[in-house]
């Protein structure tokens, strides 16, 4: 079993976001969806998605609100308002307490907003107990694409090709890697943090799981772009907020 | 069967959007893919993606190149650069030729970069010969959801709610109709223009094909919104736009 844990916030896109994802659940029955809503509540409508997509008994649905005082609006140059800390954290307190650790299972951090291809769970599947996959990720870091730099061989990781932040001790996408079950049980310690700059959520958890020199490349040996780290535009509601100045609204009993 | 005709042009996130748009038509056997590349002539790129997706058998690759003086750079309050016309027309052009008129099947203009469920695609099935079926679309004209009115007893559309143009012949965007495609057999004349203003291709084509009094009101009376006008924000590349000046590059022998 692969589970793929995606925080999510409800904002006018939500629905369509979570309903492209849902495609990929529907067509890969070795997935089990972790959501966490950053809410107080879990809420009707990603429960119905859940249950239209016919993913009642390969889901799991928690919330956590990230606390107001990390929800910053400030500009203190060092930190950035986390995103999705809270939510992961939950869900890998929830995954040790309830995965069979005899069984080989995976876990992937799989935001809402990004491009996946069914290729890249079939990568993923060949990760060995012990050990952390990575591969390239596209689109992100201002590069094309961001990638593991292997030995001759092929077989170890010895550098990172990353344009932003390259003295970070794990300089990649949180969608380019994935984390053999084992670990997080062997490392209970393992958790994303508040308290890291912008950028080191990744570094932060891999250092308690792995060292660059463990990690299992995948994707063709790296040259395979399987995800992106796309990025929706915000919805423009001008119209909205004149209907709704006049006490009117476009989705009166509807689920947009 | 339903034909999805999707116009698609080169740009960085061009493979994840057609990656996610493809999942559906793995899903969804009924559904033929017929992508009209905005190019000189089709690219590996997609005609790869096609194959890996196992969509050979349900799915026509075609190209055109809209004309450059079409794609405009001035300010030209009336006319904006017309996007995907050419590309529609082509496929409109092989529908006509390809398709047998005494099977009932459907046309969908889908692009590239909304959301789509899979439930859009059941409620197009029920599209009767010689109609053009509607529904609500999310996200789009400044609304949550643009969407038709109907009459009492939910058969008959006689309105919209259209913030952006109400005036227009018929206030709709291109993901919120499907067309029976006898219409478009007995209607020769209808295509695509680029001799109309901006936000008049839906009625451009609409006007040869129907009338508002026989639309066919779908997505249980016009109240289920199945299809989102998302959009992608545009990719930033600053660092490899650095190394491209060094006439280095992240993606050497590498297809993102
Ligand atoms: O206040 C927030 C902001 C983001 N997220 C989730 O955290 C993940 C990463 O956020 P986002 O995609 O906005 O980050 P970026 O694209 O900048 O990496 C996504 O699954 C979001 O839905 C969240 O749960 N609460
Ligand atoms: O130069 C272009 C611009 C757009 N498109 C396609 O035309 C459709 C509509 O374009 P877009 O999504 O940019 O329009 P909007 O979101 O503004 O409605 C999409 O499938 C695009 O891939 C195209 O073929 N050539
Ligand atoms: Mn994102
Ligand atoms: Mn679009």
């Amino acid at each position: 079993t692969i589970y793929a844990v995606t925080p999510t916030y409800p904002r006018p896109a939500q629905k369509a976001e979570l309903t492209r994802l849902s495609h990929l659940f529907m067509l890969l029955p070795h997935l089990h969806w972790i959501i966490v809503e950053d809410t107080n509540a879990t809420t009707p409508l990603v429960r119905n998605l859940l249950d239209r997509a016919g993913l009642e008994k390969r889901s799991t649905l928690l919330n956590i609100k990230t606390p107001s005082e990390f929800k910053l609006k400030g500009k203190d140059p060092n930190w950035i308002k986390p995103r999705g800390v809270e939510q992961r954290n939950l869900a890998l307190a929830w995954l040790r307490n309830h995965v069979d650790v005899d069984r080989h299972s995976i876990v992937f951090f799989m935001d809402d907003d990004n491009s996946y291809s069914t290729e890249l769970f079939a990568e993923m599947s060949k990760i060995e107990r012990g050990r952390v996959g990575v591969w390239p990720v596209g689109l992100v870091g201002g590069l094309m694409v961001e990638r593991p730099l292997l030995t001759e061989d092929g077989t170890k990781v010895n550098g990172f090709n990353a344009a932003w932040r390259p003295e970070r001790p794990f300089p990649i996408d949180m969608a380019a890697f994935a984390i053999s079950m084992d670990l997080f049980i062997r490392n209970p310690q393992a958790t994303f943090s508040y308290e890291v700059q912008r950028g080191y959520q990744e570094s932060e958890i891999l250092r308690h799981l792995t060292t660059r020199d463990q990690l299992q490349p995948l994707a063709n040996r790296c040259t395979d772009v399987l995800v992106w780290h796309t990025r929706t535009e915000k919805t423009k509601l001008a119209a909205e907020e004149a209907l709704l100045k006049k006490g009117q609204r476009s989705d009166g009993g509807m689920e947009v």
